[in-house]
């Protein structure tokens, strides 16, 4: 008898404010839904997956599970255990909510939601720890899939390795992820390069109840290697300390209750790559600037999500008002765009087992 | 009759592991002490004060309160109070148990004692906020006078002003704390420039209990401004980044019980100022390579406190050997140190009143 299941995996707003390659918050309501059913293994039979796969992205990702994400990074994380291939009749049903190039995580979730399906799949009961080991292989920033895998309100970073311990940035990614040829053998890509114990630590800080978030998402992607290589190589000193002083104080900020909008505000503001990103996302100094918790009560902060170009703005109430602002800014500029309200979520990514 | 207070202040760790200009800590057991009587305003004789100086740097500091940074400091405040003299009759016995220029906040003390003197001998009954504003009028960088002035475990950042406003780092020292020549008028300085209001902000983090901290002082002196000297002034983004991922997680893996050593080992790593001081301390690096969890159990971290030459070493057991392993490693580069146990001060600074 089929066994099923469902994975969800929230989107995310990593590079949180001036906590550049470090802070992310995942979110509820927006997520990436894998509805799955398949034989238990040993698997016999050798059937190739169905995918089917609807939302945000429909049309352009593609449904062979060689060449999938998902399902590549699922294959890659059963390999690491010595199982070869996908249980029999396996059948993924995917509804995406989260939109593509648009800093909300998708890529990042797209691979959590690989190393969750195979550890469903082949029951390996991994440690949250030793799934983010697997999701660090592929997506080499920590802090989409650590907020993604953990929920709420995350910092994260690599560790420095011991000597002699494999250093993921070092694997090529063909060899972590190989491309599948038509005529590729059973053996292709079987013996992976199996991560490192704990790449990755992550810490889940406190959130205030009040805070609420809201994402404004232009109808324009961009991709993160672009809002990447617009960043300098080299900082001055007075920008680094900007961002590591703020740093230092938004973490506990947003934990303490009632918020304090001044405080936080300030803690949120960056100089490390979000001025850099500007060029990119018409509006964005004239967004960051113009808003404020006077202009706009209730508003405790504006940054980037992710690589942008989507904004988040922290708030505890007015949300109307700051969405308007948000939009307007934008629309002045032509960039038409869309708004979801949404809480923090807690539980992260999950994997929920129908009964028999 | 005279009135008379005892003002104490904290050696303080800025600087601390990742936390470059942003995090402090003060430390219970080294302080600088002001034993003050005084009659109260309005002064109508025009005595001079005197002061009497024992402890660290007895012998060096100048004696003559229009010259001593502490005295300097209280008259700055008091004509920034439209208070144009020191009381009559003022005599301050000072102790200092800070020894200077080995990154325990000895100039930053002086500083906030001058600052506290100043609010208890003319009743300003200032806020901290208001305090910590003349503090930063002399001492331009806040972390040592935040965690001084607040006491415990304190992140801190300079704001961005509102245009228009007086920026502080703008206004040359002369004119905040001018030389008094020796035929100076009874007007010289009265005008002095008034600090905006709330130049600095701070958060008070919460200390795991078990958590202790010992300082390995060595027995040379190393000026801030040449510590400073020999850092950059710019910084690979790679860098940056390794210091944000840790300061994003220190501040919250401090406060968590029981202490995991390996994440706040890992998280009190630092790539952007104490690799740059080590050709200014022999042993250093040794001291931040060599010890570790593994080697030394209770050990949680090791770093600079400031800008050195000091060892901070948290830890919540075996000091012994913990010291005895910095001791050593300074000993084999021909330098000789002293140890202090110390606690966290969660006071900060107070001012005790005596009985009338």
């Amino acid at each position: 008898m089929a066994r099923r299941f469902t994975v969800k995996v929230p989107a995310t707003s990593a590079n949180l404010a001036c906590g550049f390659d470090c802070l992310g918050a995942s979110w509820e309501g927006i997520d990436l839904r894998l509805s799955v059913s398949h034989q238990p293994y040993p698997a016999t039979k050798h059937t190739t997956p169905t995918i089917t796969y609807t939302g945000e992205g429909a049309g352009e990702v593609p449904l062979d599970p060689y060449k999938n994400l998902t399902t590549r990074v699922c294959i890659y994380v059963l390999r690491c255990h010595d199982i070869g291939e996908f249980p029999d009749e396996l059948d993924i049903k995917v509804h995406n909510e989260i939109p593509f190039g648009r800093g909300l995580g998708s890529s990042g979730a797209a691979v959590v939601a690989g190393v969750l399906l195979a550890d469903a799949l082949a029951d390996l009961r991994m440690t949250p720890s030793r799934q983010l080991d697997f999701a660090l292989m592929v997506e080499r920033h920590p802090d989409n899939v650590a907020a993604a895998l953990i929920g709420g309100f995350v910092g994260s970073y690599l560790k420095t390795l011991p000597a002699g311990a494999l250093d993921p940035s070092s694997v090529p990614m063909s060899e972590v992820l190989p491309e599948y040829p038509r005529d590729a053998s059973k053996d292709w890509g079987s013996k992976p390069p199996v991560p490192p114990h704990e790449i990755g630590h992550w810490l889940r800080y406190g959130w205030a109840e009040q805070i609420k978030a809201l994402v404004v998402i232009p109808q324009f992607e961009l991709s993160t290697a672009k809002a990447r290589g617009c960043l300098p190589e080299l900082y001055e000193r007075g920008d680094v300390v900007f961002n590591l002083q703020r740093l230092a104080v938004l973490t506990t900020a947003l934990s303490i209750n009632p918020p304090d909008p001044h405080l936080i505000w300030e803690a949120m503001q960056d100089r490390l790559h979000q001025p850099y990103r500007a060029e990119l996302i018409p509006g964005l100094p004239e967004i960051t600037r113009s808003l404020t918790p006077s202009t706009h009560p209730g508003l405790l902060g504006i940054c980037l999500s992710g690589a942008g170009p989507t904004i988040l703005a922290l708030h505890t109430h007015n949300d109307d008002a700051i969405a308007q602002g948000i939009c307007s800014i934008f629309a002045k500029n032509g960039v038409q765009c869309r708004l979801e309200v949404k809480g923090i979520s807690l539980t992260g990514s999950t994997v929920n087992w129908e009964l028999k």
